[in-house]
């Protein structure tokens, strides 16, 4: 018996966690819905974001008999994962404690710094679940690298520049308040994609955290300390995944596979209401 | 007894061409709402979009008093604007159309380049326009170009460079395909704020048509035909606008006095639902 791992995010970017998941856990069956036709949530207020969320969760859950629950959007974590958790049987992990976990066990100074999408920097979750742990965070909206990763820009001089921009401003910042960091959490699921540029931008000897790479090893703890259903030797010939969106199949289809690092297969179109 | 125009879009983008209208018509009173909580529009289907303009029409109409409206809109122009001429007992105008004409007034070869969004590409609304005037149109999605004004980056050496590179990519596609354009249309209502970087990329003698100043002038001309309410000699000390938005008051507020020009003053949030 396979179990089926269900992973939500309100777009494609969360497809970069399956894809660490899927590495650790070769004999999984995935179901991912991405909730596109109401997305961005960054705009929206947390009522209305926890109830799409659940919506969303109850889909993966009721529908596609998830026995295993992983928030791969940062919005949604940061804002409706308790909803999420009183809504539906089954365990739920979200993106930023993981993440934060991670900067502990990497920070040697315990000073963190964040880059995030404007909507997940106003919710300070990050800040939280850092300080949470002792450590100090600096958080920063990078609003212009989620459209540059979905240009196809990932290795573009342009998009280069601008992350060079945004880390000199965070790093100014940083010094400005005499914090001295050690440790850059990538808080937005479009990042990974970016990582190269990243790691050549970054400070001599600064440690960058992959949210979704923590994401998985956590989930990987959490699930095994449930059931261990999930962990397997051999890795299965193809992915055993199932992608399903609210809007826009083709963008999906066409950019998704950029996040998976290969073609995601048909995506089904469903309808969870307004 | 000052007439109230009503301007909608689904951002605050559309100030551009309220910016452009006030200029022609100082003594209206305007109402402008930008239905924030549902934008982007471009993802949603056709219906969907033409559910949300319908009650912002309605809105304006109903609760505002508009005697006209204008769609400052490319979407909701491109794919809801019958919908809202028979939803509404008041003259609609839209930015397509006045847009098409201003380039066809434009052009000597009869060919024309068209940037905007993917969405406004994907409708092929403005080469539909083109082609009903006799001019041969070729559009270039620019999805970076809106995050750039977002993120303030209107006068900035990065949005240079993305520019360039996206209209050496349009120039080289009309040139492969025999066309000798000699017009650029600015499809999008932030694309007002990049005017200059825009001017100074384009090839030598090519005309760069504006779609909100060639809205406001056509909205000058049907209003005026209607009844010739709104025109004024003398531009009152206060621009009479009222502001209304249906999520994050707060960031209308900072980026919608960048496309005005000037403050927006207290937007007031209003709830459409669903």
């Amino acid at each position: 018996m396979i179990s089926t791992i269900g992973v939500f995010d309100s777009g494609f970017g969360g497809l970069t966690v399956l894809r660490a998941l899927a590495a650790r856990l070769p004999r999984a069956r995935f179901a991912f819905l991405g909730d596109t036709a109401r997305l961005p949530y960054g705009s929206k207020s947390r009522r209305t974001i926890a109830r799409y969320a659940v919506q969303s969760a109850q889909f993966l859950v009721r529908e596609q008999g998830a026995e295993y629950l992983v928030i791969a959007c940062n919005t949604a974590s940061a804002l409706a994962l308790d909803a999420i958790q009183d809504a539906v049987p089954v365990p739920v992990l979200g993106v930023i404690e993981p993440g934060a976990e991670a900067a502990r066990a990497a920070s040697r100074t315990g000073d963190v710094l964040v880059i995030a999408t404007a909507a997940t920097v106003e919710s300070h979750a990050y800040a939280a679940a850092c300080r949470a742990r002792g450590l100090r965070a600096l958080e920063k909206a990078c609003p212009l690298l989620v459209p540059l990763v979905e240009e196809g820009w990932t290795d573009h001089p342009v998009t280069a520049e601008v992350i060079r921009i945004y880390l000199a401003e965070l790093t100014a910042e940083a010094a400005a308040q005499g914090m001295n960091p050690d440790t850059l959490v990538l808080g937005c699921t479009h990042y990974p994609l970016l990582r190269p540029l990243i790691e050549a931008a970054v400070p001599e000897g600064m440690r960058v955290i992959d949210s979704a790479e923590a994401a998985a090893e956590a989930a990987v703890r959490l699930f095994n300390g449930h059931a261990a259903p999930v962990a397997g030797e051999a890795a299965p010939a193809e992915l055993l995944l199932r992608c399903f969106a609210t809007d826009s199949v083709e963008k999906f289809e066409r950019l998704g596979s950029r996040f998976l690092r290969r073609p995601t297969g048909k995506v089904e179109l469903v309808d969870l209401g307004g």
